[in-house]
């Protein structure tokens, strides 16, 4: 297929610069597309780094100001992987400009935020997507199709966590370089924006809409030194969160985010338990689907570890052969090849803007419960 | 080890009948004793069927009233396996009667029924235990030993649930034989009382007093036809039950007990997170403790499956060779060694119907919860 | 069931007295068999230590000579668990006096004398049966009935080993108490007799007969301190041995034993790969069933994980509910109860002394093999 | 850093070299290196396929007769990722041109093949290397460094085994797109010099020279239509090879290789058994490492699952952050980056020609083993 070239200016080079970054470069290669992305601009403040990132990743030019990325001509996507304060600003102006706008998870620090950035985006008509990676994990959307195509009857449970131990040291600091994620103003929030948002995207997908949470949040750390005023100052984001919820479809969850969970590195795990059958899955072996069908012949029922890298699984016919994984970053590659294709045919694939925002009502209401101490209801999406 | 007798009336010849039974039948074989129980009568109500669990274990003699079993001066033991709404009135005639008495859990329907069995036995001062079984698993006891020396420092969480799947068709009935934790009139209360009280037995054995709880129950199937009524009723007990809990060593913690979790016939899963090290056990695979230690070197770390059957781990040395594995009645008999061996030496061991009633003070706190929708705080035991 | 009694007299107080004691006094609490064992009197050289495992486990009397026992009117089953060079002698002086014979494996030392054995108890016409126990496994049973139906289509792999690592220490002496299976001279061979025969024996069951055989085995540590003499000598057993073999139905093998496997305790393994479907078990996990199904939708394909504890599951309504695992001596009650519903019934259930002949003809062709190396037939069983 | 361009010709446009591709255009993205490959040819007969791989991939020009490609004086590398057959003469012509020489495994069809090609290389000078890409799997890799520390002692044991199960339909044709590994012509084996190479490869790289083998082979399937001709022609491969081994160190090992183990799509497992620890490893979940130390605290002993995915890993710095897996195509990008590297350095690393031609010493010698029954004594490399 010939493919039309789509420019893109990405805004931030840290971890998520390089995860996009690689995306563009890969898609191409793996997946036959109507649009091929060219790396026309980056962006970060320091402009050393910035220049050291676009030697590496091939971007054919350099900004330090993202008002100016923003404003250029030649640029047809913004793709914003820069910490989460600066979303919206970003999103908002890039949307103004009537930029095509990508942005990496969480929306906005909280759902105000992320409201502004919507209606940014909608009234600009612009395609708009949010990276929530893990729904491009071949076994979760696999999990999707067989949800989808009802195959676990009424759904009774649902449970998700997402465990890491990085922060358990005292000693570590907030904010800085590659820690912004400790630093309330910059992040919004700890876990709960950082982790639980994943599990609740993943979530709402899978599983329809969330009524209500009840939740619980903990900073085991109080204090910490900052790294920028180089003081030793009060920690505001959460280290641990869990809450209680409710769907709307009747089934009842668990949800759990931490950052001190000894022995797990980042342990996104998930599980549904339905009439007829359960899934579970679990980031650390992500390549793999335990299926549970009761359905089955009874001696013989057992759960089943589902090796998922055959042809007819989600996205895999583009890779390798039976057998051989893929890993990580692959989701990001997965997510720009759907991007891309549905671009050409009219409709962007999620999720969106509007869908991520979903995600903002929930942890929102997951935060206020923490503070409140009751259940919380969350609201539906605005029409 | 010249061994005295010790004469048992057991109440109850179902599924716990049997554990128990076979639990005083083994404990001599492989375990060196200053007590030997003798199993002087079985009681139930059904003549003919007590009649032949009493020859199938050796019984010396039946009864068809607990009543008469509670005055027979040859009974030094009163165990309770009888359903749950028997426990209170039993025991507290067997501790008026001055009987040594055991416990099936749990204790009472409801902590108010607990407290009266609690006050009976102390007042009568006879030794008294509940068959908490789990905390005798080899697997748990290794546990226990970490914990107490200190390896995991800091806690920071706890994590338990008790998957079932087993009540998941609606036309089971509700009541009746092999029925009655279906009927709340009998069991006192649904998942909670039945799978959550063995999770929180171990945890506040493992991690202390839960100072706070935030509950949801659900009822899924909201009518099932009453066994002894003939009628279709509505079911009074809770399916489902899931609470977040703060414990008083400042840990967080998730409960969650369900029937209706498809794929999982007895999944009780438990896990704590400390500063240095982690722990895990599943019943499903009883036999193995995860231990992950951050202090093993970096490149080394990693979850350890110990596969707990050497001579150096608890109880284990009574039983075979390394890597030959027990299975669950041996939790049985591993609490009658010790309950046997701790009369001899003045101390009962634990849990004794004090403790148990802790884990009633939590269950009734869960449901006080899941009712109101709020936080509840869980008292703390009377002295 | 009213049960006939039957009278044992067991030769042998070690592990393997140990476990069959337990077989015959937990049998008929789990099992309605027409068949009580009477535990009648036990055997073994040292005096108290017999009069000590008498008192232990019931038996009504003792001797302190096998020639005693067997001649004993009162005796009708000679239960062999004593070390391997008195397998043959017992067993023969057993038959002659016309008792029944039970035999722990391996039946002889070689098949030389596994083949008096046989004659013997053919001759005198007497029940006979070796405690292969493996068979006896409830995950292996099932595989041994799916297997029987056909599932698996044409055999194409058969795979087993038995790593264990307890004899790795240079100081460990051989000979005495508990160490005489490292003494060539009582126990015939070293792994391949003691832990390649069950996993023959296993084999021959599910998967026929073997032709011929390619082996190597290996004496790492070449000299011991004898525990009798007190000499440093050497030592004359294989402490690995692993072959190759080819099937009678066309399927190629691979078998491998060794105590010298660090970190393996008793993993005893075994695959078999056919045409439509797969089968692996372990017994660290032994209550788990590996199954593997190609005629499963392909999407959906994956290894099983069966956790054989359901009540149609071979041999598992006798214990306890779906979930609750039982342990390593069961499958000696197992094999008790089949071995006195088959008394009853008038064919008593294998392994028979003949097919245990059959395992040693594979190990004598496996050391002969290692001995010459070359391929080296089996002899079919003569008839 | 200021990388210098290394022009390079690719010849094969299949899967492997799809993998070589991407290992070339990704290594400079992640890893900092004194060279840039530059995708300057790729050559293949289907002159249309040719062309659609130079346009996905990137490469500048095309070939369909290699003997052009090997002539261009703007080809450094020529890398040879075409079937078997095809190895020998174009390394051989590549080595006369000066160019440095990548091939895919095996090196030749057999060791005399292999032997032309060895002296090419080292008769011209010129830099040489095999894509055994499992050596640089991170989690293989570490096994490499603890092996390397004399982490495990004395080694006793070594096992490996590759199974897969995508040849059991008998009506797959031998030869052709996709299927020349059936057509022993061009193959010049089966399994034995397709899967048992790299079981060997990673054998002598962390456990030494073997001494000898005693082998058997299958063919299941005897007659397959053939591709090319479309008759029914015998199948010349091996379908099934299965090996004992003795190496140098005194270690036994087991190997096997199969198309017909169902279930298995690729499941290439390692395991060493040291005197103080043991190491395993599983293809199908790459990114972990199994570690047992018996050094470790008695009660504390198991085996360790460790991910292999943090900083301080082989490899894994330059990837993502911890707990985030990386796939397959990694090793290939790993082993373009060391080769990169040493190319700079002045020393190619491993496995060169020579190296890989020991590994073909090994599948001679278990292929002529189990042609005549024997063992077979593997010759030294000549120096």
């Amino acid at each position: 297929m010939s493919a039309k070239l789509l420019n893109i200016g990405l805004v931030g080079c840290g971890f998520m610069g390089r995860t996009h970054s690689n995306a563009f470069a890969q898609v191409n290669r793996f997946f036959d597309l109507p649009y091929r992305p060219v790396l026309r601009a980056v962006c970060a403040r320091d402009a050393a780094k910035v220049a050291a990132f676009a030697a590496q990743w091939g971007y054919a030019s350099t900004e330090t100001d993202w008002r100016k990325l923003v404003e250029r001509p030649d640029i047809e996507v913004v793709d914003i992987a820069s910490p989460n304060d600066t979303h919206a600003p970003i999103a908002i102006a890039a949307a103004a400009a009537g930029k095509m706008v990508l942005c990496e998870k969480p929306l906005g620090r909280h759902a105000a935020e992320s409201a502004r950035m919507v209606e940014a985006v909608e009234k600009a008509g612009v395609p708009n997507m949010v990276w929530y990676n893990y729904r491009r994990v071949p076994a979760v959307a696999l999990a999707k199709q067989l949800i989808d195509e009802g195959r676990l009857g009424r759904i009774f449970h649902y449970r998700a966590k997402f465990l890491q131990d990085w922060t358990i040291a005292a000693d570590l600091p907030q904010g800085g370089p590659g820690l912004w994620r400790l630093d309330v103003h910059v992040a919004g929030s700890g876990v709960t924006g950082d982790l639980l948002a994943h599990c609740i995207d993943t979530a709402l997908w899978l599983n329809g809409p969330i009524d209500r949470v009840a939740a619980m949040t903990e900073t085991f750390v109080k204090e910490r030194p900052h790294a920028l005023t180089g003081r030793v100052e009060a920690v505001g984001i959460d280290d641990a969160s869990a809450f209680l919820a409710r769907f709307r479809n009747g089934s009842l969850a668990t949800f759990e985010a931490t950052r001190y969970a000894r022995g797990h590195k980042a342990l996104y795990t998930l599980e549904i338990n339905g009439e007829h059958a359960s899934i579970a899955w679990d980031l650390h072996d992500l390549h793999r689907l335990a299926w549970f069908d009761h359905r089955d012949e009874g001696r013989l029922r057992g759960w089943r570890s589902i090796h998922v890298t055959d042809g007819d699984h989600p996205y895999m016919k583009h890779w390798w052969v039976p057998g051989l994984q893929i890993g990580y970053e692959h989701t990001f590659i997965h997510q720009a090849a759907d991007f891309l294709a549905g671009l050409a045919e009219g409709h962007v694939p999620g999720p969106s803007f509007r869908d991520a925002m979903a995600t903002d009502y929930v942890t929102d209401a997951v935060l206020r419960s923490a503070r409140a101490g009751s259940w919380e209801q969350v609201p539906p999406l605005p029409s």
